[in-house]
């Protein structure tokens, strides 16, 4: 078995990443990592009819610069692997269907950019795919739709809530044999996680409920591995907001590990400081999938990073499930990119 | 690569599966398939306080049955691989969460049980698992929830509409070397399906939709293993329903190829011939986990089919989508299984 530990599946071959790319609104744009998207949209709607027809236009044009970059042509992808946070995941549905790729569809909530890319390293080193791409999305207005109240009614949101990124990233992962590209980051360890329920009901406190899955995850991956924080240069966790960031700190230096500088929370680093708007950070499936696939993968081919952590978390509730009083499970998927 | 023609994976190591399990309702257990499942309730909430909780409990007991039948502890299980019809999958999540599992999240629609199977085959193939769950669900009541009207309102339904499956399957495949039971059906090769999008837009004519999906991989699989429809003793489909599964026999005979009497559909085999309710027939995940897990594995460790194509449809929309006046992506995964 190619597993280290318990928890932890390590690749023979690990899987390049040999193009990414990353679309994203107005709002990410102003962000201090707005330089590192590819196209910032200023019409959340994209010129469509509606938000959701913007969120699957996102998707397709972040998997087509992707492509593009990589100078790859859609028969040379053997899977996509997509989802994303609406209902019936159309946001991928659509987005993509026009692909003539096989399409397998995931629901990982917010951490389906870390699912999909884990999911995907596998598939290449177990011999099934030369090349797969790995794309999700979200919405601030779908998302908005979806899980909470009617934009027009301007609700106010507690600070513990978060916004929804409204973005989207793609990844194009691919044999290493075959990339000839030296500079690509490499996928060398997934560790998928279990779900963890500490019966948080409160859905404007996502950190809270996704921060014990971080916890869960990370730690068994450090253990696997035989590893520590200091063994990375770049922790990152997809979207536990500055909240939830601090409640993982917390449960690490209670066993006696400290999350030191190189951690940080994709929620934490997209929007603008100060940003009165984005409460505790933002969040959704296009939040660490766009952090990745533009200002932290662009580091890696820089130089800047060798050994990432990226881990993507997830809430696996819904408004039916929240408004019939039941608490968030949530979700970490840990995933171990290895510099050019 | 582990590949035939252009869109196959064939396994070098078939993974078998080593355990399975189905529960159901009462209309189900009504129907000619109705003594191959394993627990039936009366009652459909099954003394809960909703509909949705209902089927998480479903999800819950047929892994639970399908881990006691194979005599497997919970902790022998490397990947739960599970999704659901319901928003955000909390079919999948709740039913899911006490398991100290890892959890890949997937959203195919009704062809969940084929994707799960499929990516699980994979992945214990590529020596990722030595043992994988793979799990879905469906309810009648909350599905017209999610997709359709209030029950209260009676709402007539179209002959072409289909009756969502209360039901949940799960299957435990497992490494071939350490499965241990000879009778145990095994997984050789699996075709992932493109989405298919024709055009149809009637949500109560899910079959059309899906239909022309399940020719795409059907016709792609035959032709990547060098196969024809006589090489299998049993071809399912998961639920195009009477009028889809005639659509299907139709699209092969317009290319010269008979979809003979080997040839059925979960939808047409679960519910019993003249139910009125039942429309075109059976859909919902559950629908072809049901037959799958109940029905056909059954037969195949008897010894009743050696060879068997479980096609598993998706129709890849939601009420938004279909509010919006979008049409209905489709897709179909294929898995082929040898007998035990």
């Amino acid at each position: 078995m190619k597993q280290c530990g318990k928890q932890t599946a390590c690749l023979t071959n690990p899987a390049a990443i040999g193009a990414h790319a990353c679309v994203a609104g107005k709002k990410e744009g102003q962000g201090p990592l707005g330089t590192a998207i590819d196209t910032l949209y200023e019409d959340g709607m994209l010129g469509l009819k509606s938000w959701e027809q913007a969120e699957s236009a996102m998707q397709k044009e972040a998997f087509s610069l992707a492509l593009g970059k990589g100078g790859y042509t859609e028969s040379a992808i053997r899977f996509i692997l997509a989802g994303d946070l609406l209902g019936q995941c159309i946001g991928s549905a659509f987005g993509l269907r026009d692909y003539a790729v096989p399409f397998i569809g995931l629901y990982g909530a917010c951490s389906t950019m870390a699912e999909s890319l884990g999911l995907g390293a596998l598939l290449i080193d177990g011999g099934f795919a030369d090349r797969i791409g790995a794309v999700t999305s979200s919405h601030f207005c779908g998302s908005e739709r979806q899980f909470r109240l009617p934009l027009e009614y301007g609700g106010q949101r507690p600070p513990t809530a978060q916004w929804t990124v409204t973005g989207a990233g793609a990844a194009v992962l691919e044999k290493a044999e075959v990339c000839g590209k030296p500079d690509s980051p490499r996928v060398s360890h997934v560790t998928f996680g279990k779900m963890v329920d500490m019966g948080v009901k409160d859905v404007s406190y996502m950190g809270a409920a996704m921060a014990p899955a971080a916890y869960d995850t990370i730690s068994a991956h450090f253990a696997d591995c035989g590893t520590k924080p200091e063994d990375y240069d770049l922790i990152v966790t997809g979207d536990l907001g500055a909240t939830g960031a601090d409640i993982l700190r917390d449960l690490f230096a209670k066993n006696g590990v400290v999350l030191g500088k190189q951690y940080n929370d994709c929620g934490v680093m997209i929007f603008a400081p100060g940003d009165a708007d984005v409460g505790d950070g933002g969040s959704g499936c296009g939040c660490s999938a766009v952090v990745l696939c533009g200002h932290i993968l662009n580091g890696m081919r820089r130089g800047q990073w060798k050994n990432v952590l990226f881990c993507g978390t997830g809430a696996l509730f819904s408004t039916v499930s929240a408004q019939q009083g039941e608490s968030i499970p949530s979700v970490c998927h840990a995933v171990r990119i290895i510099g050019g």
